[in-house]
């Protein structure tokens, strides 16, 4: 029996390294972005019945595992609060230098209130550049404001 | 005296409330773009000496901070590991939820290394929707594969 | 010169007990809850013009104050992570021993998402009880389903 | 043997998933509300002989797990003091932010006590609404005063 | 003006040095127990208008002061979420050693509940013992078990 | 093989669950008291051989476990530092919230110095009241005067 | 006013700079050992009424000061659990790497209880040696063995 | 497979409460002491070859353990920074309260540096005392200066 | 199935203690230096094809760990944030006692900026001497100002 | 009166910025590295009386001053646990990802036992390269073996 989230989405991992998938293949079965289907792969969306089936085949998961993937999961994906591997450690830096200035900006152009981390949807992409290439990351996200009540 | 970077940034927010200045005039004034501007002028960033004069003469500080402002800070804004606000929770959120997903995505693309956050940028800007008008954020990082030796 | 937010709490609130003032009695004057305005004068939401004046007035606050007052604050009101005050612990608890058991529910009955904690209000009330008069508060918060992208 | 309730409650979510099981469904049977029934399933209250028997019927359970369901279990559902999970950390948030108000407000009405997390009841319900469904949830505690010795 | 409780409970101490006052003695004054009263005196209660001026006529206390004691403070009398007091630090220890094992007391006495920290009173005594004089102290709180809804 | 004393407690508590066994039917077959042989059984204290040897007849464990259990154990009952299980917090919290006031009436009767949690015993018994049963716990231990060399 | 033990203690060791004073003088003028007279300059001990007119008198303090040196402090004289300054840190190291080691063998030769850190004493000594001179320490606690009840 | 040194360790800690052995009898076979016997045994300190194999045959372990106790292992030898069992607490107690008299002394005596505690040994003896049996520990570490450059 | 690096790499270092492996020769058939070659086979770097499958030959590993070699690993190497063992514990002592000066020294060679620990590499050495022989390390980490935007 | 030696530092780190004098001419006055000099201004070194002298007269600091530069210092630069600062936190990445490396790497080659931090120096340097410019740092420790007892 699949006791937790945490054993599909181990398995998951271990196929894809396996047998050499790589995620915007997935994504492209999927129908979705390369963005959320990883996310979701990784244990941290919930796939509707249609996706979940597809999942289940590209990775060869049994039935219960099938269903645990449309499941809310528990997310967060970090094993410690403040991470310690180099590529995720410097989105943290960001956060952790440039935090309060996201946050003054963001007030300055729309007033109290904060940027969604629900309604909201990123895109990673390779920028070429004679100096090295960029990462370029957007982050969009719904503005909410503050209810006055 | 001023003993630290933190009095000086401490007199150019109570200035910039006192006077309703905005972020983004001073960034005009001293020609850098207004993420970089409140970053420096928050203490995460070493002004020039032009800039910090400029930057004096806008918040009427003394000749000793505009002397602190041209020395590297030591960085990072936020009062905790986790931070409690929540506009900058979300994105600490986006970093422990997507964080795995985003390093995942950037190998994929370009094998093992890190996205800079020093050769970085970021851009925030209002995106108009019916649905109730975004953040959009685009960050911009170096990448840098790890060095083999 | 007032240097943060804190300080013109911190007057807010030594001015309310030495005064002998009432929450419901600020906030009839302001012409918002008890709830909001209480969470505003202990800097965790912030004014509008009109409603900082008045909040000046009642406190007897200098005109920088005012202008803090309507610059959106560095939330969080707790000193510690976990909470030693036994009155918020209990509220601490109940996210604790419950959590997940809300989670569930909000789950079963809307799907993945997050019920916001920004377009969002409660209302404390006392609920006459011959056994005991008892707390009852209402939270109500949009629910959020997470975007698929 | 098992060893803890911990693997009872891993049992009872597993086949939960597998079969496809609703909270509410449960629930009616025990004869309990939504709430208490998934807290007491979710390992945070104790059943007593025959509601053990009922929900051991129900997830196949074998008789040493229904008896540890009679158990008074060790309480507290999260695995970290901050929790990461969105929906459960908004709910941390609302005790971040508002925890000083509602003491105060509490304070206000009833003098100084707590409003009891044991003594306790709370309900989740779907309020519609033509902006967005909103999640409502009543919270109910009992105000215990300090005793004066 | 007086910002907080704090400041008033490091005036009740730095007199009660400074003159060599007893807890007991300022007890009998305000015709408490000397237990009730420490923790008083120490803001962790509040106390009503006319045992405030008592305290305020023995500790020489301003108006505000005396204002400030009958509010609720924010309880929670330990710098540090693990004492470093030698003599608190046991009292910790026996929490830390034996915890699990007054829980399984109680419940085997009681069923599923607390013992209540509210209603709740504590007395220490001496106990004289040939072989070394004991510390007795008597815990007493009212059994609470857990409502079911 | 049983590797560790923690293998050995768990057996205990699963078998106690699955047999209906009482703390004090157990202590009354040791001869102690049911607070310490309940600690022992936790884990907390060693066992003589006798006693060591019918915890292992009352609870069919085999030698091994035996053995262990006259090993003076590495204490400390509690999975976190600050306990989450509700009865187990209120004790913490008693030592939140008064232990500076057990550290002043202690210091005031005896001096500077311990209360012992070691020369310590401690005994939990039901109070009855109309108002509602309390729990009545009495602490007592030797007062360890410092020694000065 | 003098608020607190801390700030007596910063006096002495202030004054004990300025006047290049030696801890091994004050102990000799206050016939104790030097390990108990620093500790109880630094705030760990409470020294009698002669014992505390002599080290007011040595270090200059109002009188003020000399009534809280009769008072038993809150203990603890680091700045951070883990200490970071490279002496003590190797002593905590010790502890660390040693520590279950010197608890086997205190319970081998003692059976189950511990050393005290109250009826405790030590001593520093240089013991010169040709390949480099060594500092030794002995700790002298009484064996307290645990209570049985 | 033997994959780590704690695993090592577990069997012979488990074997030694099995047989029933004693630490200084297992030092007497070795021909070190036993402090260093046992600090080794627990995973503190590497064997030499015929060392290991002593070992090896006292508490009958496989050949590949035998290679792996004559690995330095990774140090540290509790669960936790604050250690919860009473008798290694005390310890990290003396280090609290005394570190910084320790400190005081060492540099008075010797300047600026520390105690080594790699070039260290210790040593843990029953002294006889009518009024308690005491445990006395001498420490002993190399002073090592630090190097000015 | 192998379902994390850590797994490849816990096989690996007990096979290395099991066959006697030295890191220096696993590198010379590596073509690398010893830091780097030891480095990924701890699961802190990725190998190419060729490098993974000598790993593997080496090591007797299957094919599926042959595969994880050549993943970006969740980089960090200790099992905590401030580590136990003293060699580690001295590189961390260097950075907590040094880190501020490091930092002045670059920026006053360099400006503001950082030294990258990505293209960076590092070199471990014996030097002899007669006072007994150093370790010497050389880090080489190419210099990045911050971009200016 | 000066209380600790941080004010002292913070006076040296003050005039520096408003003067605008650089760590080498400083060292260069001293006549010891720029290294130890920078690391003794910002008080984790101590100096001897000549040099304390010089660093008084260089940056205008009162006599008392000048005898809390002679004492050793409680050492420790960082304001947390985990450094915020990227130029720093970098290095503890270091630490963080090859610690392990290292600790293998002098293992082998010297077997068990520490690099020290006490016995050690460093050097800062610029390497010049056509990539861009390196910061080179050479660090170099006794090796010191464990003591065998």
């Amino acid at each position: 029996m699949i006791y937790n989230r945490e054993d599909v989405t181990q398995r998951i991992v271990a196929t894809k390294v396996a047998k050499g998938l790589k995620w915007k293949d997935v994504a492209a079965e999927i129908g979705m972005s390369k963005e959320w289907t990883t996310a979701a792969c990784l244990g941290q969306m919930s796939f509707n019945k249609a996706q979940a089936e597809t999942v289940g085949r590209i990775f060869e998961l049994p039935d219960e595992a099938v269903a645990w993937l449309q499941i809310p999961p528990y997310k967060g994906s970090l094993p410690s609060g403040i991470p310690t591997d180099p590529l995720i450690y410097r989105w943290y830096e960001v956060v952790s230098v440039f935090g309060t200035t996201i946050k003054e900006l963001i007030h300055e152009e729309f007033g109290d209130g904060i940027m969604s981390a629900i309604d909201f949807s990123f895109d990673v992409q390779r920028e070429e550049d004679p100096k090295g290439d960029r990462v370029n990351v957007v982050l969009s996200g719904k503005f909410l404001p503050y209810k006055n009540f």
